[in-house]
Parts: C-alpha cells; structure tokens; sequence
C-alpha cells in the first residue's frame, strides 16, 4: 500500500493551495511537461489525446455551418502587422520578432503571428473582388506565439495551440449574425462536449479585443471562484477592410467594403476541463472528451483466466464503440485505480477471480466513486448507460457549483465585501463608463467579465457612481 | 463556348513547359496563392482539404503501429541546436533565428524549428529513466521553417507543413526495425491511397540526414521523369543520445543510451499527387484522397424537375458514403465541366431532363473520360466501383510511366547518353565512394535517389571507376 499512497498524498489538496493543485494534477496525469524553452510547454501524449479530442467536435461543429480550413504563413512582416492602428498597439508589445533568416539578416524583420488577422486581410484583398466571392468563411488549426512574462501550462504559455476563424462578409448584418453563430457553436460545444456551463456575453469597450468593433465571449467559473475567458468571437465592422483596401464590386456595381469576423478557442480550454471538475484525486475528465472512457482493472490477475476474461470485456466494449484500454501491467490493482483516477479516465471496469466466477463486473464512477455490479454480457450497455448519465451530472454540479457562486451586489460596499469574501461571479449594474470600470478594477480587484445576453434590471443605478446603469455586468477575478 | 475555351486554354500544356504547367495547375485548381511574406505561401481550402485527407490516413495507420501524438515548442534555443555536431552543421544555414522578444532582446537567440530531434532529445532526457519506459513512439503534426531562397508550392517553401515522428528505443535492433516500419508505411500509404508507386530503398551516406547513421527513403518518378524524395525514415543509432546524455537503467541494472529514429512526409505530396496524376485540363485526384469524390452537375437545370432531381441524386450519393457535391451554379454545363476536371475530381454525373426520362444518367471518368450510363437508382453502387477501378487504374498507369521511364546503364558512356536523352531513373552498379557519387552528379548531373531494398546485379564493376561494384543505384535529376 506503501506506493499507491504515495501516488495520492504527492497531490497537493485543492483547498490548500489551488494553484498547486493544479501544477501537480497538470504534472501527475502526465499532460504537459516543462522543456529548456522558456515559458512554452511540451504536450504529452495524455494531454495531446484531449485536443485532438476538441479539434474533432469542434471541427465538425463547424464544418456543419459552413467553414472551410486553409493555412496561412506563421510570419507577419512588420509593415502588415502595422496597418490596422488599435491592433499593433495592443499586440506589438508582446510577439517575438525574427530578424535574421539563413546566414543574413532580414530586411524588414517578422514577428512569429500572436493572430493572423493581418495575414487574413492581405489575403482577402486579393482574393475577394465580386459579391459572388463572398461570404468567405475560413478558419486555421495552428499554433501562435504571445511573449507572456509569467506562464501556466494551458493558462498563460508564450505559445499555444488555437483554432482561428476569419469571415468576410458583404453587409454588417451577416458579420454580425456570424459573430454571433460562432459564439454560440463555443458555448454549446464547452456545455455538451466539455460539461462546461458559460456565460454568454458582451465584453466592454475596455476589455474587446484589439481591432474589435464588438467583442462577444464565453465566460466560465473555476473550481476556485476565478473566471477563465473560454472563447471570443469578434465583430471587426468595416475596420480592417478601410485599413487593408479590402474591397467588392456589388450586384448594383459599385465598391464596397466587407465586413469582417473573427473567432478562437484554444488550448487553454485543457486548462478549463482540469479547474471545473477535477478533484484531490487528480482529473476528471467528461466522457464525451475522454480519449480512453474506460480502463478495465483485472484483479489477481496472475490466477488463471483471468487476463484472458478480461481482454474479452475489453474487446466487447472496443466493439460496441466505447473508447477502453486493459491495464494489465505488473502494479497492484489499488496502485492502478489511483493512476486511473489521477488520469481521469471515466469508469473503470474492477474484474476478479470471483466476479468472473459470478459472471459479474463491478463499474466505478470516477466523479461519484459510486459501484455498480452488472452482469458480463450486459456491460457494454450498462457502461453507455452511466457514461451518459455521468456526462449530465458532471455538467449539472457544475452549473450549481458556477450558480451558488454567482452573487447579487446592488450597493457599493456589498460589492466590495461580495469582491474580498466570496470567490466567484458578481453580478451588478454599470453605468458604461470606463472610469467606473476603472476604478472597480483598482479598488476592489475584479474586472468585467461580460454583459450577458441574458440582462436583469438590479438596480436602476450603477454599483460604483450612482449614476444610472445601463448595463448589467458580470465581474469576478479572472485566470 | 467562349468562356469555356478560356479556362483550360489558360493553362500551359504540359509538354510545353512542365514547370510552367505545374504552377499554373496549383493556382487554377485553388490550392494555394501567393502571399506578401516571401517564400511562403496560403494553402487554400481545396489544398488544405487534400492535407486534411493525407493526415486523416497517415495518422489512423500511425496509431495502428502504436504511435502517439504530442506536440513540442516551435522554438530551439541556439545551445540545444548546437548539442549534434552534424546536425547543426545541416541545419544552421537555412533557419530562421528569433532575437527578440516582447520589447527585450532574448538573451540567447532561438531558431524556428526546421525539424525536431534536438527538441525530442532534450524531452526524452528527462522523460526516460527506465527501460520500462522505452520504448517512445512519439509524432507530431506542425509547420517547419527552413530558409530556402528558390521556393515552389508545395514542392520548396520557408514554411512548410508535416508530421515528424521521434522514437527512442532500448535496442539498436528495435530502432532499425522502427526506422523500416515506418518507411514501409509511407510505401503503401502513397501506394494505396496516393497511388503513387515508390522505390524504397536507403540512401547513400552523402544524401542522408544531417546527424543520422542511416536514412531510408521512398523515391516517386514525376510525370517529366524527374524523382520526388516523399518520405524519409533515420535511424541515429546512438549519436544523438550521446549528445544528449540520455540513458536509461536497464533490467540487469546498468546505464545504457536509447537508440532513436525519426520519420516525415509533407505537403510536398500534393506536389506529387499533382506532378504523377495530373494533365492538361488540370488536376487528377486519385478517389481515396480526393476531398470531392463525386461533382453532379445537372444539364437544362432551369428545367422543371432536373434541380430537384439532380439534388435527389446527390442526397442518394452522400448517403451511400461518398464526398459529393452539386454544382448547381448559374454556370454553363461545359464551364462546369472545365471546373469540375481543373479541379481533379475523379467523376462528375450529368443528368439531364433526357436521362431523367430514360431514368438515367451519365457518369464520366476524370482519368480516362470515359463515358458510362447508369440507372439512376443503381448510381451509388456504380459509381463506387467506378471509384475503385479508377484508383487501381491510376495506380497501374503510374507504375507503368514509372517503368518505361526507368532505364539500365552498365557502360559509363550509355550511362551520360541515358541522362542526357532520357528523363526518367537510371539504374547503374556504384562501388560505393563518394568521390564517383561526386564526380556522376558533376559530370552527369543525376544525383543517387537510393541504393533500393530490391537489389539487382546488373554489372560487376562501377559505372564511373570500374572497381568492383557495391550497390545498384537509382540515379536521376531530383526536385
């Protein structure tokens, strides 16, 4: 027993130190590991197997609405990354510039792309001359590159993997509508696949993204109370088309500038699976995501028959579509079960000498370590059975977890109070005004999250000056 | 008529000018276009869903023989580049070097990746520890940059996409047997699915991997009978280990370096696909990697009953499995037409209010042309075995073009003759030194493509030198 406790107690407790918690279940269910290049990761193949897992759904998501892959160049070169002024001012700061190529430097040195918008412009400018060329609806897999000073595995790396769509549009209208459809196909995604409850929204002026006429986002609550951002899609207007000369001969012939969208989902979403479900046991990962759904555990597996039993069960559940894996290394059962827990593997299938003899198996629930027995022949069944049932409740406790963390602040010092005692989201009214945003930023340490879809009347005035309010305004502490 | 005459006239003819008509394919066809960063290029979406359909089948044989994704950073820091002395020394001259971060020059420069061992050594450094943990069948798929200053689509560009697999094993004898394995995949991928056949072989010291103790290949023979490098496997032996100081403990307890290989194939095949299938009217996509296997395209479609018809057909196709669209445009039919086989889509169906009465239609072959008429019920049926005779016919014709372009040489002056006359693979005996090697690629201007599996006696002596003879070599003028 000696070992597997080790396994265990080598986790630090979520309650103790959540940012350890998290270092350590990133560490321990073996999904990323450091490297000698500063701030950025390596993706083991336990890690790696989750994103293929979201590149899938998510792609087919949106290959069922329209959108075409393509691959445009990972560099950007200076004078291109200038052209649209708010977008160099709010990435400039933060890419890494390639300044000599070969043996000798570059004449106009590239950054490595923190987003491509400027490489989607340049593209579209050529490729779009007549309103029968749109709407172009395009999107790339791709890694990119933010010079970060302080980093978190899938949180905050100086490069990470993304998904990046880019549309135009020929009236604001469909940019608008695409905006929106993308925001959706995120939260519908983190909500169906990832067991993610988010709140849909608006971001504010002050929080949009560089370039954005209109920034819409998902927002999510963590285990620990904080926000983490989860998806983005931007509405740019006709912004980067004025910029870049990106222009259409109409059906009435005259020019006319597209609109433009875009929207990303990264990485970081690994990040957001670990916080709202795992536990001091390590990972929980929702089934629909998990690459292995199943481990079956053999115990006294040296008594005869019953590795040969349990390759059976493996291959009939293998067959009824299920994603299961045999574990039949030489560490002792308990050992196994704590590496299966620490991993998040959904259920495991507990298979012994007398079970066999019963012509039973005993099923474990990973988030309820609840035991069911059923019989041999019918687990494929079963196993579909609480894998679904699993899926819904990992999303419903964590719908009442982010709700019985939601608060209400209709007075300034209820706010303040809410902000330092009570981890999680603050709803309260805003008047619009960036001074007050501002100012609830440095005094009382939360920023806006959004200005949810889904608006209540407070209060008619706003949390900070009184004045009246104009929007309702989700705000919380944010990763 | 005359828009129609326009779009394949556009093209150059294939026997005019082979390098013109390859560009002018790439770009009519909508795989790729030119973009301002110089040496790259934009993989448009009918490019891109080609790539999509290679990784699709490339990785599903992958994970069959045990391979595992993960994904690495972009960036070698200078120090890690430098640990193989060999490899640096390849490798140095055509990267792309990172100085600057954020708004700080970085205190060491960092290259963009041209390829990973440094990477995966510095990974396994720290991941491997015991034999238990060997062997490592790791891939990844990602962009590579490499310097170069003449670029083509597809063929030689800065940026490229591709998967890199890196493996570390306990033996030498399981390295080599992983470094063989994965050639073989590459071989009956292109053979099966591209239906491209392929020389495997090995090749010769001067031509191997910088850093490697052995590097095999696949060799295709292009349509103007010059060879395709499209799939390379190393084996390193131990150098890199060394290097990198990663050892492991093994059963009998003592210290013992890994053993590593690594594999790749590129984008580089679409180049292949187009430059081994295609013709004067364009592409010619072998049926298993087309990402549109079926075009309907429906004749006198302001017709009543024809769209919906033509729609019905489509519906039925989709269903049976097969990738079909209909082009229900406002085009002409011979336009469409023009557009259906530019872009290589292996059969398109006409159906007009003719064959709607006969309840027929017409399925036309992309390779041969070849007409064949079908009931209109029994179309799926028909058609996918259309799309079976199609890939196995393409296959044959390739191998046929590749062996009437392959020629024997065993006199040095039929050897110059062959080279000057004849494109195409010459087979010739070598005596295995570098200064013939030298001299044939100065003198004769074919470099050695690879010393094959399947070797053949054609000679006792040396083409060049006359001494005793090694190795039977293909030889020919290489992209």
């Amino acid at each position: 027993m000696a070992k597997e406790k080790k396994l265990v107690e080598s986790i630090t407790s979520m309650e103790e130190d959540f940012a350890q918690w998290y270092t350590d279940v990133v560490k321990k269910a073996e999904l990323t590991d450091y490297t000698s290049v500063k701030g950025c990761m390596v993706i083991k193949p336990a890690g790696y197997a989750i994103w293929e897992n979201i590149q899938k759904e998510l792609d087919r998501r949106f290959k069922e609405v329209g959108v075409e892959n393509v691959y445009l160049p990972m560099f950007i070169p200076e004078s291109l990354l200038q052209k649209e002024k708010d977008h160099v001012e709010g990435f400039a700061p933060e890419v890494a510039w390639v300044t000599q190529g070969g043996l000798e430097p570059l004449q106009e040195r590239m950054c490595v792309r923190p987003t491509s918008e400027t490489l989607f412009c340049d593209f579209y400018k050529n490729d779009v001359h007549s309103y029968r060329d749109l709407p172009k609806v395009y999107n790339q897999w791709c890694s990119v590159v933010r010079w970060e000073k302080t980093t978190r595995p899938f949180l905050r790396s100086r490069e990470f993997l993304w998904q990046e769509g880019h549309t135009a549009h020929a009236t604001a209208e469909e940019a608008e509508e695409r905006t929106i459809q993308m925001l959706n196909v995120y939260a519908d995604f983190c909500e169906e696949v990832l067991a993610i409850p988010v709140i849909r929204g608006r971001k504010t002026d002050k929080e949009k993204f560089a370039g954005a006429e209109a920034t819409y986002t998902i927002e999510a609550l963590m285990h620990d109370g904080k926000a983490l951002q989860s998806g983005t899609s931007h509405n740019f207007g006709d912004g980067f088309a004025k910029a870049f000369e990106i222009q259409y001969t109409d059906k009435d012939n005259t020019l006319k500038y597209v609109h433009q969208t875009s929207w990303g989902m990264t990485t970081r979403m690994i990040g957001a699976i670990i916080m709202v479900h795992g536990d001091d046991s390590g990972l929980k990962l929702p089934p629909r995501i998990a690459p292995t759904q199943v481990m079956v555990i053999p115990i006294r597996q040296q008594q005869e028959g019953v590795l040969e039993k349990a390759n059976e069960v493996k291959n009939a559940l293998a067959e009824s579509g299920l994603r299961v894996k045999l574990d039949d290394s030489e560490k002792s059962p308990g050992w196994k079960f704590s590496e299966q827990e620490m991993r998040g593997i959904p259920v495991r299938v507990e298979l012994g000498p007398k079970d066999i003899e019963a012509g039973t198996a005993v099923i474990v629930r990973r988030d309820t370590r609840e035991k069911i027995t059923a019989s041999i022949d019918e687990l494929p069944v079963k196993i579909a059975e609480v894998l679904e049932q699993m899926q819904s409740d990992m999303l419903e406790r964590a719908r009442e977890h982010r709700d019985t963390h939601t608060y209400v602040a209709t007075e300034k010092e209820e706010f303040k109070k809410i902000a330092d005692e009570k981890p999680g989201f603050i709803k309260a009214m805003w008047c619009g005004c960036q001074e007050c945003e501002d100012a609830i930023k440095d005094e009382v340490g939360v920023t806006s999250r959004c200005m949810p879809f889904a608006q209540e009347k407070l209060a008619d005035t706003c949390i900070w000056c009184g004045r009246p309010a104009k929007h309702m305004v989700y705000w919380g502490k944010a990763y």
